[in-house]
């Protein structure tokens, strides 16, 4: 489908000259004369010339993209990261191709194949769900490929990472629970395979150790269970909860809707935190109290240390762990 | 920074054979003996060979990567054309390689030319708002790469597109409007440059029209203005305005959010409808009437119609225009 492009080779027999001649006018070569070159320059741009960018990657190495692999772009936290990225990106001159993996391993592969087959000169990736199978990556690795790794760390990959404090994070939330008065504090928890869920999970437990509250397994609850508000009901029934920590606004908004159909007053009778402060939890009422990662920093960092790899072929790991900071509204105490 | 991969000469020097030989051994060629095909093989696998897409491609001339340029995805309505979009390219094989506009020139220009230069076997483009000069995508149609063009028509460019009804969608709209009984109704107008905002426009006036209703210039406020609130202020002061028809979902809660500071029921005084069902129309209160657009066909469609003129090489146009859903919630009487 492609229309026959113009090559050094056309030039070359319109001026009845070697292609190199061609090669070297265009490249400012000082042993073409000015005149020469000008009139090979603008024989180029009539015939509407373009240097063959593949072939010219395949010389000099770089081809100024950047492979981005995210999860998917439901979640406003992903675009932060986007912006964060391009916000060195774009200055450096370098084109993003974003992939998305939709959690899928088999994504992931794909994307990670199409990276190297283009030749991106490295790449950023946030590991999805599925994953627990990370040989794609290490074949990004092993390509010598620079990879830096966003938001969810994979401890077995021994490459540079960029990740929030979530383990703070969640004991931050969880003893504004409890200053603020609350006892009973359930845990929503998130998806299995992601690092976050753990962190959070661990931070949560830590919270409850610190003040001396024992740990009851019936308090904890996975997010995605498709019986949520069933569970959620059940859990209502038998326990006296006054706080709720959950692992994103989407859960903990799910939560609240569960509260106000059994006419549970919010904050006053069962405080709420979520995670992530995504634009709905502004939108809801009440207002969601939450955790705020700072996205954007993340994608900064991110695309900053990658540059130190690729520019300064720099192989150390430079990993780096960002603060959150806690978002009170209206949905707590 | 790219470690020097094994090349079918290496496998060749290896065997002390020629490179045609492992070449043709590698891709089953008749001409090797199956014993000696699988003794290539063996060795190719066993030093790691992968052959080089980029040398493979300027054979084929077929890269199976798709470029995807759109403005955002902060609006769900891009994430749903994306999703409508990969239902089709997955199956397909091929690999999506997105770029984002931010809506600026510039950076439609840079993700144009990276597409090029890495041979995309086609590219769907959402072209964005800043864009009048549309000489980058005249360079892909020139170029010969299959254009097809998503939910913003470029009458200038000659090549397929896909939309929604805009102008029906918004007479749906401001009927229903004014069958719920609003007699003075106020549009919220989209960015300029972008067809969209001109037949949500359009749909607006004609709804009037046909319900004899004139148009009064002082009852159209940009949603971009800066003075959005006070300018919004403003009118209620002077008109006694019961309908809003917004161009999207976002300046409809923007309008909102003043109508509940000046203690203005909706949708007892004010009924409200915004514009793209984007996931705010259900977490707000009250929860929002809108136009449903059909995102995920949009995608899906445009897909289709590209990998027909890739795969087909079809070359006529190849338009559609989808239409919209008028969803009823809570802001409407």
């Amino acid at each position: 489908m492609h229309k026959k492009r113009v090559s050094i080779r056309d030039l070359a027999k319109v001026l009845g000259v070697t292609p190199s001649t061609i090669s070297r006018a265009l490249n400012g070569h000082e042993s073409i004369s000015v005149s020469r070159r000008d009139q090979i320059v603008q024989l180029a741009k009539e015939l509407g010339y373009r240097p063959n960018q593949i072939a010219k990657s395949m010389v000099s190495n770089k081809t100024f993209t950047i492979g981005l692999l995210l999860p998917e772009f439901t979640h406003n936290y992903f675009n932060n990261i986007l912006a964060g990225i391009e916000s060195v990106s774009f200055q450096k001159g370098y084109q993003l191709f974003i992939c998305t993996s939709d959690e899928l391993k088999e994504k992931e592969e794909k994307s990670c194949m199409a990276f190297l087959n283009t030749r991106v000169d490295g790449v950023l990736a946030a590991v999805g769900n599925d994953s627990d199978d990370l040989s794609h990556f290490e074949t990004v690795i092993e390509d010598g490929t620079p990879l830096v790794l966003l938001d969810r760390i994979c401890e077995d990959l021994n490459t540079s990472y960029v990740v929030t404090d979530d383990f703070q994070g969640s004991l931050d939330a969880v003893q504004y629970l409890v200053q603020t008065g609350c006892k009973q504090i359930l845990h929503i928890k998130g998806p299995e395979y992601i690092s976050t869920s753990f962190n959070r999970y661990l931070g949560y437990v830590e919270g409850l150790k610190k003040n001396n509250i024992p740990l009851e397994e019936n308090l904890i609850l996975m997010g995605e269970d498709e019986q949520f508000e069933k569970k959620l009901n059940q859990i209502f029934d038998e326990f006296e909860v006054d706080g709720i920590f959950a692992f994103s606004d989407y859960y903990a908004y799910d939560a609240i809707k569960v509260l106000q159909k059994r006419g549970i007053g919010i904050p006053d009778e069962v405080s709420v935190i979520g995670y992530a402060d995504e634009p709905i939890a502004q939108y809801i009422s009440p207002q969601l109290s939450t955790v705020k990662q700072p996205a954007f920093e993340i994608g900064k960092h991110a695309a900053e240390i990658l540059f130190k790899m690729i520019e300064e072929k720099n192989t150390t790991i430079m990993s780096k762990q960002l603060e959150t900071t806690l978002v009170i509204r209206e949905s707590t105490r």
